[in-house]
């Protein structure tokens, strides 16, 4: 009998069908396979899709042996003091477990690209942390074709409910800050959204609602106003909804960075946080405790939230546990941007 | 013959003494010799010591075959903006020449930690980026003879000239910031420093004081206060300068967090920027732009100095250059947070 080339003893099947059975069914080498199998570049793009299909319809399974001691941690964007919290937090449980952390950037807005995928599979990581970010359906089976499990951290999509993932309570959150302005005094709260795709964002906008409707208060589609995350969607909103005829008294950001932005806003009407505007925003990053005044804004444990799905993943990994989900409790940090309104 | 195993297959010699000679040399196995040349965790630290010595001595010199696809890069610290900066530069070219980013924090202040360096030998990665920290003499010796090279970003002290290093023009950014602030008319113009161990703040300190001399103004002790880069020591030696019985009015923060602390201070204190006091800062972060007001500052250009990094790396790991140094020229951005002193 020949002895096995080196890649073939890579390859070994798990569960189910072989390498070999596969390359019957596709029509191709055994060689062709295994680099589809290990993500290796020097394949088809049509055949890479042919094998990939006989794969997952036929349940190849690769053996978790010969993983490297790489944690993927794959970011939506390498920018900001989020991206920083969630490889802090990520890195933390790396190094306790002698994990080196692989750090990438998603290609696109909020979507993971092609290229990601075959290179992480070639790389043969414990597994992958994904941020905001939800791999698709076909992503997922491929990691999951190859043994390689993933963790969501404050997805950005509902995920699929087998697919572990590690959120915090944006609903509860959004409730808490408005519900601190009502009692403050303040009626005409607005509120700067996150993109409407984003789950996080709709609780949050959901939390709002329901804080003025358990006030009696009409919630008002004019100060309702989407914006992306971004500072300068703070500072155009901001600037937009303080020229209303029927200004807000008080504005409810779904994020740190868009609550600079109505603090820049505000600075260029000469408007003074917080005796001529209330501003909260949401994360409560470094940022708010920097800006001044001090932003009052809801607590999102990142740091701890990124740390708790590594370790998630490497006990999947060593199938210590199951895919779950884990979910963070938010809490309302009052600092000096809030308060009564005028007269 | 016995065929070799695998692992001393991993392990010929590049030049000079073989494994099996170190072996000899050192009273130790061939496998133990491979277990410390590759990094390995179960060696006693004696052993390891005394194989390290030799392959000082002796010159061995591991082949380059067999790299893993990665980058390193170690940070000072996983925080702020200007960790961000770097890790966004050397994920650019990494992607661009198919490399994974493993990014580790080192441990202790301004130290590279010692199990830092075994990961990164038992991780074989084509090179390592280490802005701020530069390795020990020690450190350094290990790499080389693992044929790993390592380029230095913004370092901290002055590098062996034979190491090659990316950095900017620091002195010039401190006599730009201090004359800017001169030509508005500022005298009384205070330095709060980094470290005295910076070797770039030493540099933009040796700017300001020529600034000043340059211009007939005798440097005045009391307003030079020694940080070390945070924004805690901005708002402490802020409060301090501002309280003088003859306050300075200007500041110059030699980074963009310190002199967010001196804009809490002020704030503190009821002082306007840039009416009552002028600052300028040294990095040009993000925060600079987003500051209400926006920041006066030097722009280093640390994004491209660390793509500029990795480059050399890839360059040098692959014998297209030799190690060298360059520099990138730093410029002042004036924003709204300097004018004109008080008649």
């Amino acid at each position: 009998m020949k002895p096995a080339s080196r890649s073939s003893q890579d390859l070994s099947d798990g569960n189910g069908t072989t390498i070999a059975q596969i390359a019957v069914l596709a029509g191709v080498s055994v060689a062709t396979v295994s680099k589809v199998v290990n993500g290796r570049a020097d394949v088809a793009p049509d055949t890479r899709a042919a094998v990939e299909t006989i794969i997952r319809e036929h349940g190849y399974r690769q053996k978790k042996a010969n993983r490297a001691t790489l944690v993927e941690l794959v970011l939506h964007e390498l920018k900001g003091a989020y991206a920083m919290e969630i490889i802090k937090g990520v890195e933390r449980v790396a190094v306790e477990h002698g994990l080196a952390l692989v750090v990438s950037e998603s290609e696109g807005r909020h979507t993971l690209g092609r290229n990601w995928i075959e290179a992480v599979i070639a790389r043969r990581p414990t597994g992958v942390v994904a941020p905001v970010n939800v791999p698709t359906q076909s992503q997922q089976e491929q990691l999951h074709s190859r043994g390689i499990p993933i963790v969501l951290v404050d997805p950005m999509d509902e995920p699929d409910p087998a697919l572990p993932s590690v959120a915090a309570d944006s609903w509860g959150g959004g409730l808490a800050a408005t519900r601190h302005l009502l009692r403050l005094g303040h009626r005409r709260i607005a509120a700067i959204t996150g993109s409407s795709g984003s789950m996080p964002s709709r609780a949050r906008l959901d939390g709002y609602r329901t804080a003025l409707e358990t006030a009696g208060i009409p919630v008002d589609p004019v100060l309702i106003r989407e914006g992306d995350f971004h500072l300068r969607d703070g500072l155009a909103h901001g600037q937009e909804l303080l020229r209303l005829p029927d200004p807000p008294t008080a504005v409810f950001a779904f994020n740190d960075a868009q609550a600079v932005g109505v603090y820049q806003a505000a600075h260029q009407l000469g408007l003074r946080i917080p005796e001529d505007l209330s501003v909260v925003g949401f994360d409560d990053l470094p940022t708010a405790t920097w800006a001044i005044p001090a932003l009052t804004t809801v607590h999102q444990p990142l740091r701890d939230m990124a740390a708790t799905a590594t370790r998630m993943l490497i006990d999947i990994a060593h199938g210590t546990t199951t895919p779950h989900r884990s979910m963070f409790a938010t809490e309302l940090i009052t600092r000096a941007s809030t308060a009564p309104p005028r007269g």
